[in-house]
């Protein structure tokens, strides 16, 4: 991929935010990296979305560095590259303020895994993170953000968890690429708005475990063969 | 009705799903049947539905076998031609996880007949069926689903209670043809918000059992008269 | 007004229904009246909006004969009719299955005059109908429909209190024209809405019924002097 | 800035609450204020927002006399000028009825601050005021609720806390100028709405205080330095 199109790619999939309905005014970042260039595109800080376009989004080397661009990359920018580090089989980064799944995450809880809708994408359930710490709030916390979504993540695979509730904030979710990653943030929205509206119309609900091994390897296990 | 035909109406009625706001990408699914000639249709496998052309319908005849198509049925068709088999006086069906029928399927619960929306098209509550076995979920999963749903019909006319919620999974619904099915989907999505909504409101809620009768039969029974 | 006028202002208003979210496929109808020739326009039974021209609706007197048409009218034309009688001040009346005034219908509850927002039009609950008998039900249904609302509204001032609650069945809405009903069928939904969200929030509210005179008088007091 | 550029932006914003979906009908208005002039423009009373131009909006001084204007001001003004005369570091003020944040209200309820999304741009809860008196509402009811806001307003700093809840009636927001304060009273709905289902989702969520303080100053405070 050109530096071009990794821009294009990470102007395109910020709009998809928009469309899709995961981001009012400028409440959320959608990054990219080029594994074998090394390059991670991400949306400039605090520009709108109507104004955006390719050659605003800034390039930055894993590090942090910028490699490109006149603009200061989304403060966000230490929690992406810190998942880049962490988890190798992602490609893209996503992170919102969704309705549903930021609630969620400000009940400070993780969203059971009680349908098939979740488990075609999700292999358990979505997990929150802990609260963070004084040092780590003071400190550099958008990487610290960044850390404790890794520290959550031992023993899971992040491939085939692919998002995250930042405790009192909101969503993460990553993909092999850009658009995966929309795509997940879209997932996670809608599973958020509806494990909301079943455990209203029924506290005591029971998951089928067999249902999310079965729905999760139809579709990412090595036999799958689902489609709708 | 030819085979073209047959096709796009299939074709539209899936489009219908998007509009009516019962999928986002590509989750759902509507088949319809021809019973003079044995033939269904259904929306191919992983398709968008912004690419989606009439002639990607896949046709089969009942048991599976595919008569015409370049692409791979939906993974539901099993469900669907179980459908088709068991309840003789259907011509449409519709897979979706629309928010709130999937909710409630997730919750585990029947939709109780509680307001005379639901009493228009439902003789009674909306079923939800059994948890499945280990047998059933690691055999012909897709047949099985098909099957748990049938069972729960055990006493049940299909034509009276056109739609089922699947256990921890999402609704079905079915109707004389595919744009009735897709009515009939819109419809338990309708009823299944305004459950939600109700019960939350009133827990205690009772619903008139004369209404039930009156509604379904003004609009269903032999002297149906019935038009908002 | 002629003939022709009263039926487009009908048309229009059936229309608006469908614009203001209030209405799905044919869900509702509105129905409005020319005192001095005593005739009522109301929509025909189960035509779609997309189809439906000026020249479609029924004109009616209103003991319910036709006097011009070429469809059947709605087959809730005698809840309208009996209203008509009934509440001298109306000239509009509005029935939709609108999702949060449909749930409250069902919850069987009056939806309690909480805030502004209610108080700006309802000068106290909106009150919901008692449960109809078997006689009412298996008698003449949409009569008896009209008539538990007549009821209900004993020492309640129609003009004061411009809607109800059929209960397990859906809002009915009323004004000086079919522009007003139709406004006061908006404002139904959304206090609906709003009280079904502030009870979740704190189901121990207390309402300052010194706010609901001063908002109701403010606006339809013989001393009224606002507008937002 | 001239005077018609001071109605300009007070056109523009009020359309911008129904682009927003913060208002139906004429249920919201917008004003802005010019210090250096000690002029006021308001949105003119009860007038739609279809038909409302620039020259429509109706220019005050800060004591409500009027200075240039056709229209009588919107009845909500004597409310604006009193948070202008108490508030001086706010340029614009809002008022809607949005769905979430006026349940709230209804509610009688504080939106606690658990969140960041609340924390970007409240340093606080938002602020609920307590009911008001007789004389209050039969006085002068609009100047009086003015004052029961910063009466609530005592020891908080309105610059830190741009909006509150008028218990019983709906949301007050305001910001540096007119654009700021429909900003504002976009973030109030969203957090209201978001409140609402995090509390559904667990009544003994916790929020992080570190984390108010950490959002709320790396974006307003002296070392600003925030962009999303």
């Amino acid at each position: 991929m050109t530096r071009k199109e990794l821009k294009e790619v990470v102007w395109q999939t910020n709009l998809d935010l928009v469309k899709h309905g995961l981001v009012i005014f400028t409440w959320g970042n959608v990054s990219a990296i080029d594994r074998n260039e090394g390059i991670v595109a991400i949306k400039p800080s605090g520009i709108s979305y109507d104004d955006m376009k390719p050659e605003d989004m800034v390039l930055l080397d894993i590090e942090g560095n910028v490699v490109e661009g006149k603009w200061k990359p989304s403060s966000d920018t230490p929690t992406h590259l810190a998942l880049y580090r962490a988890f190798e089989g992602i490609g893209g980064v996503v992170h919102t303020h969704s309705t549903f799944a930021t609630s969620w995450a400000q009940a400070g809880c993780d969203i059971p895994n009680i349908g098939t809708t979740h488990a075609d994408y999700f292999s358990q359930a979505i997990p929150c993170t802990r609260a963070m710490t004084e040092a780590e709030v003071k400190g550099e916390y958008e990487l610290e953000t960044g850390n404790v979504i890794i520290e959550r993540f031992q023993g899971i695979n992040p491939v085939h968890v692919p998002g995250v509730l930042v405790k009192n904030h909101g969503p993460f979710s990553w993909g092999k690429d850009a658009h995966d990653a929309v795509h997940n943030a879209v997932v996670m929205e809608q599973v958020a708005k509806m494990a909301f509206v079943a455990y209203s119309v029924n506290p005591q609900l029971q998951m089928n475990p067999l249902l999310v091994e079965k729905h999760f390897m139809r579709k990412h296990g090595p036999n799958a063969y689902y489609g709708q």
